[in-house]
């Protein structure tokens, strides 16, 4: 599929001027803006300014409220659970973050359960937070339900993401920063205007069968979890996810399994919800609370060396490294610049003229 | 295989007298024989008894210490780093998870690593001692190098299990105790004695091909990671796994990646080891901390509840919460007896003699 190449200084401002337009504050737009745009930048393109439209749409439903008041609605000296107030989870997350690491820095570290959010985009930029402080991050969120649990046919989980961010020494951080689904809904959408078939464990029908029907979440399918069968351990794909669950939204108040409510804007959320909005789990741990941060740093390079020198099975395919991939496309990005598929530039134009804003050409 | 059937008391007694007959402390003995019969009764027959001559092979190497003096060798308020001074991960574990308690009763959360420690038994058993104090627990081990990264055919990490546990209202604990492998050793092992090949994605050869070879560890092969190959996500288990190893390791000063010493007696680790012994993260969070009691166990019930109904692909096999045949399990066991195979039997009859006390019948 045919891309342009923005430079990333002009989908930042279009970005900040869609977040403005809607009625969030300058503040909030510029933050919003930043972590769409380091999604891009990292190369993850599922969860940049391709969903910029998707945020506007829950706004125009009233799901997003573009004037959040942010608030702790409980905490002790290194937990807390904070409120969203159906802000933009691009907003709401780093509140939650700022809180986990102001409590880490007192007392070695922090741990916040948020509620009543939306969609915070990558994980790993929350969780890298943490880390340009000597901690170690953690960040988590629920998400729109497809995803089945090993046994049964329904949708009760989302792809919900882990992350866990570690400071290096002379290297880069390393940054796990995962669905816990066998493959993210992205993947199928690239099969999908591909038009090819998708590998057998990522997807069921609605009757429980494995498919390689890349559009098969269209008619009642669902999503895998981690380890796709149970002889190749999806209840542990299904353990991991559930894990994010509760540490985001049964801790927290907010709704969990199938009640998360949809990131798209056309399905309502299910009646009789149990909480608010969506959950996250953000933490941060001092690096010195355990040892100096030096020694720390000398044997995560040492680590690094070890596992990115160790023997390949294809001479041409070196062990990668968690979070190599991101870095090396945003040292690329930064400079070349940003590609995006004609799909997403002809919805971020129609996005301009339906808020009544230039173009991004025009930026 | 055939199994004989031994009442708890009787193989508690039995390991209890094991532990001491090599200089345990009695309430070593007693606390370490807990944390093995637990696994027993659980079910998890591959980490109970069975490796109770392991351990005695690792002290009669001089690599278990009978009588540490574990010390917390850095800490915070809500951090610290425990030394083992190489004694049984049994103990050296619950010292560890008994201080993260303390840290989160006072500031909410509690969180140490720990090096110069050996095998801890099932990651559950700890995490469990933060639950029934209404907290979350959180346990992590690194474990003897078995599992090659992707893309690579270099066995560099254990089978590294990842433990959260959380309590619930009038159901048991949700408790997702788990290997970051796509299948553990123990599932090999039962393969081999029924001679039986093993599915495709749990281990490659040497040269990195995938192989239904039940004994392809013993020529070079090794285990793969959670997700099996590249496709079908295995470099989230490979993230995951790193995850625990540094954790575990690189926070508290362990030894690391293929520098963890094996747990089989026979092969000595590896030369100039980066740290010492083996390292695990264990970690509690009070519930109130973050809302009431009783209002996070009400949404539990609702979650665990949503989740079990759940439509069944089929109609015999409902889903299953994690941690629930673990449960039933145990509840079969403190009736019904622990079944053992003969060749444990055999193996701790053989300890007996070795030992000199008494075979395990005549308890």
């Amino acid at each position: 599929m045919d891309s342009i190449i923005f430079q990333e200084d002009k989908l930042r401002k279009f970005t900040e001027t869609v977040f403005k337009t809607i009625g969030c504050s300058d503040e909030h737009s510029v933050l919003a803006a930043d972590v769409l745009l380091a999604s891009d930048l990292r190369g993850v393109d599922s969860h940049g300014v391709a969903r910029l439209s998707g945020y506007v749409r829950l706004y125009e439903k009233g799901r997003i409220n573009p004037k959040p008041n942010i608030t702790i609605a409980h905490e002790t000296a290194t937990t807390a659970t904070v409120d969203g107030d159906s802000g933009l989870g691009l907003v709401v997350a780093p509140f939650a973050m700022k809180l986990a690491i102001e409590k880490a820095e007192k007392y070695g570290s922090g741990w916040v359960s948020v509620r009543n959010s939306n969609h915070f985009g990558i994980a790993g930029y929350h969780a890298i937070e943490a880390v340009r402080k000597n901690m170690i991050g953690f960040a988590m969120t629920n998400a729109s339900p497809l995803v089945a649990p090993t046994f049964t046919t329904e949708r009760l989980l989302g792809t919900n993401p882990m992350c866990y961010a570690f400071p290096a020494g002379k290297y880069e951080p390393v940054v796990v920063d995962m669905a816990t689904a066998a493959a993210a809904n992205g993947k199928l959408e690239i099969a999908q205007r591909a038009g090819k078939p998708i590998p057998e464990g990522w997807v069921q029908t609605k009757t429980g069968e494995s498919t390689t029907d890349a559009h098969a979440l269209k008619s009642g399918g669902s999503l895998l979890t981690l380890g796709s069968d149970r002889e190749h351990g999806s209840h542990k794909g299904f353990g991991l996810s559930a894990t994010v669950d509760i540490l985001s939204a049964v801790l927290s108040g907010a709704n969990y399994g199938p009640w998360v409510p949809p990131f798209v804007a056309f399905l309502d959320p299910l009646p009789n919800s149990p909480g608010k909005g969506i959950g996250h789990f953000l933490g941060a741990m001092r690096v010195d609370g355990f040892r100096p941060v030096e020694e720390f740093k000398a044997d995560m390079d040492n680590w690094i060396e070890r596992f990115k020198s160790a023997k390949p099975i294809n001479p041409d395919q070196p062990v990668i490294i968690p979070g190599e991939p991101e870095v090396e496309a945003e040292k690329d990005r930064k400079v070349n610049g940003i590609p995006l598929v004609e799909p997403v530039v002809k919805d971020l134009d129609d996005l301009a003229s339906n808020l009544g804003i230039k173009l991004l050409s025009d930026f």
